[in-house]
C-alpha cells in the first residue's frame, strides 16, 4: 500500500495505492459521513459495488446507482438523473458520492459532487489503468456534442483510493486506452521511464508489481504538475500532450468507436512527428510506432476529414482565440506549447494520415 | 460613482455601483477580452443589451443571446441551450461572458461561465434591486424541479458592474422583491439600518439617493459575511435569514407565482416569529408586518400544506442530515443559526399560517 499527498490550492488530499484496498476501504475515509451514494456504471457495479458497499455498513445510508458504461454516459441527461438521484436520496452538504469506476464514472460523478449544493465531499475510487490518470488533478467534466469535457469544473476529491486488483478485470482495449496515458506520463517526464514502459508486452497478462510501480510513476508525475498549476494557464498544458488530435479523433469518430487512449496514442504519434519537424530533431517515433503496433493499438483507422479534424482542434479548451495549439517535444522529458497555424497543421496533418496508412 | 473591493481567497473583484455606467462599462472591464458574450433575458434585453453592447464595439467579437424573463429559465435545459451558444459563437478559455440582469441571468449565465471549459470570466451588470444580493458572493446555480439553487458552484464575478439608472424600469413587484433582501440586510446588521429601510415608501418613485445608499449598504453588509466565510460552513448562513421558508414557498408555489424577496418576507415574518417563541423576546414583528402590508407585499397567500413546505425546507442546501436548520435573531442584528425539530417546526408553521391568515 503507497500513499501520495496531493496538494491543491484548497484541500490536500490522499492518493492510496495498493491490493485489496476495496474490502477495506472504511479506513481511508478522510471523515465519517452518514450518507454516502455509490456511483457507478452497470458493469463495474455487478462486479464491485456489493463489495464496496459491505465494507460501509457503518455507515447510516449507503446507496448505489449506476449508468451505462461508455463515454456516452458523460451526457447532460445522465447528468441531471444523477443529481434528481443525490435528491431523492437525500444528500445534503455533509454527504458523500463515491465514483467507482474508470474514468467517465469518475468526470461524471466528480461534476455532479461538484455542483450538488454547490458541492459536496466526493473520493475516487478507480478500476482502470487510465483513472491513475483521471482520478488525479481535480478535473471533472461531462461532454457537450460539440466537443469532450466542455463542461466542467475544477473539483478536487477528497481521497482517491485505487485497488489494482480491479485492474485484472479490465477488457484488452481498456489496458491499451490506460497504458497510453503511462507511456505519456514517460514521454513528458524522462526517457528512462518512457523506456520502461515500452518494455511492457500488453498482449501477455501484466504483472501486478511492475503495473503498481509504473502506475506510481504515472500518478507521481502528473501529480507534480498539478500541485504546480492546478488550473491549466502554464505547465498543466504538458498533460495535454498527444491529447489535441487525440480528443479530436475521438469526437469526430464517435465516442465509443475508439477507447480515449487509443485515440491519445495517435495523437502521440502526430505530436512526435510534428515535433521533429518543428524542431528538426530525431524523437523515438519508429520506437512508439513499433510498440503501439506489437500491443495491438489500432493505428489504420477510418480517418475523418482534416477540415473536420482541425476544426475540433480548435474547439480543443486548450486553444485560445481559435488558433490550435499542441504540446510538441524539444527532447523526451521536454514538452513545449506551439501554436500551429492552420495552413501547416493542415500539411503535416494530410501527410500524417497518408504515411500512417501506408504502413 | 462608488467601489467596493470583495476579496475572496481565489480573487479580488470590484463592485461598482452609480448612475449611467452602462454606457461606460468599456473602463471597468478587467481585462482585455477577443470573445464576449451578452447573456441576458428578453425583456432586458431589448432595454439595455444593445447599448451595452455599442459601448464594447473595440472588442472583436460581440455576440448577444438571451432566455426568457423569469426563474422558469434556470433549468437545466436553458443551462445547455447557453453552453452550446457560447461554442457556436467560438468562445474560448479567454473569453467573457457578461450577465446582464436580474439574479436570474446572474445566476444562470454565472454557472454557464464556472462550467464552460472549467470556468471562464464573468462579470455581472445587475438591472435589479434584487441582484444587489444576488450578485455579489460568488454563488451561481441553477434550479432542480425539486429544489431551487440545488446545482451550481460558487463562483465569484471579476466585476459587478451596477448602473442604478437601469432600476428605473422595474415593475412594483420587482422593486419589493428586492427591498426585502435590503430589510433583511438590515436585519442581521444593525438596527439603524432596518429603521431607515422602513422609512422607505416603496409605493412611490424611489428616491435615487436613497437607493443608492441603501444598496451600498446592503452589499457591504453581504461582502463582509461573505469575506469572512466564502463557503458557507458558518455565518454565511446568516445570510438565509427568510429564506428557509422563502426558498420552500417559493417553490411549492411554483417559480413565477411569487418573487422571491416577496416569499422571503413572507419567510422573515416567520423567523421572527420563531425567535421570538424560541429566545422569549420581543423583536419588530409588528414594524415589519405593517411596512410589507403598507407596501404591498402579497402576505395572504395561497399556503401550500404544512407538511410539503417542511419537507422543502429539509431539502434546502443548508440543511444538513435532514433536521431543518434556520436562522433566528437574537436581537435585531444578531443573527444565530438554530436547529428546529419536525414537531416544533410543524406546530409553529401551523400557528403562524392561521395568524398571517386571519390579520
Amino acid at each position: 500500500m503507497h500513499k501520495q499527498t496531493i496538494k491543491t490550492s484548497t484541500i490536500h488530499y490522499d492518493v492510496i495505492v495498493g491490493e485489496g484496498l476495496l474490502t477495506d476501504i472504511a479506513q481511508f475515509l478522510p471523515k465519517n459521513y452518514e450518507n454516502v451514494l455509490i456511483v457507478s456504471d452497470d458493469v463495474v457495479e455487478k462486479l464491485y459495488a456489493e463489495k464496496l458497499a459491505n465494507n460501509l455498513s457503518h455507515i447510516k445510508n449507503v446507496n448505489m446507482t449506476s449508468v451505462p458504461a461508455g463515454e456516452g454516459s458523460k451526457s447532460i441527461d445522465k447528468y441531471f438523473e444523477l443529481l434528481t438521484e443525490a435528491i431523492n436520496h437525500k444528500l445534503d452538504r455533509k454527504s458523500l458520492i463515491i465514483a467507482l469506476g474508470g474514468g467517465m464514472v469518475g468526470d461524471l460523478a466528480g461534476f455532479v459532487a461538484a455542483t450538488y449544493m454547490r458541492g459536496i465531499d466526493f473520493i475516487q475510487v478507480p478500476t482502470t489503468i487510465l483513472a491513475h490518470d483521471s482520478s488525479v488533478g481535480g478535473k471533472v467534466a461531462i461532454n457537450h456534442p460539440k466537443g469532450k469535457n466542455l463542461i466542467g469544473n475544477f473539483y478536487p476529491p477528497v481521497a482517491v483510493i485505487y485497488d489494482v486488483t480491479t485492474l485484472r478485470s479490465l477488457p484488452a482495449s481498456e489496458i491499451r486506452s490506460g497504458y497510453a496515458e503511462v507511456v505519456k506520463h514517460g514521454l513528458i517526464s524522462e526517457e528512462s521511464f518512457f523506456n520502461e514502459v515500452l518494455k511492457v508486452d500488453l498482449t501477455k497478462p501484466l504483472d501486478p508489481d511492475v503495473t503498481v510501480e509504473q502506475l506510481q510513476k504515472g500518478i507521481a508525475v502528473k501529480a507534480n504538475i498539478v500541485e504546480k498549476d492546478e488550473r491549466e494557464s502554464n505547465i498543466r498544458k504538458f498533460l495535454n500532450f498527444g491529447h489535441t488530435l487525440g480528443h479530436a479523433i475521438e469526437s469526430e469518430m464517435g465516442y465509443g468507436q475508439i477507447t480515449h487512449g487509443e485515440a491519445v496514442a495517435i495523437g502521440m504519434l502526430f505530436a512526435l512527428k510534428v515535433s521533429q519537424e518543428n524542431y528538426n530533431i530525431s524523437l523515438p517515433y519508429n520506437e512508439l510506432y513499433q510498440w503501439l503496433a506489437a500491443n495491438n493499438y489500432p493505428l489504420m483507422i477510418n480517418w475523418p476529414g482534416p477540415d473536420m479534424l482541425i476544426d475540433k482542434m480548435k474547439l480543443d479548451k486548450k486553444s485560445e482565440n481559435a488558433i490550435v495549439q499542441m504540446v510538441l517535444l524539444e527532447e523526451v522529458g521536454k514538452p513545449s506549447i506551439v501554436n500551429i497555424d492552420d495552413h501547416n497543421l493542415r500539411i503535416q496533418l494530410e501527410n500524417f494520415i497518408r504515411e500512417l496508412g501506408s504502413l
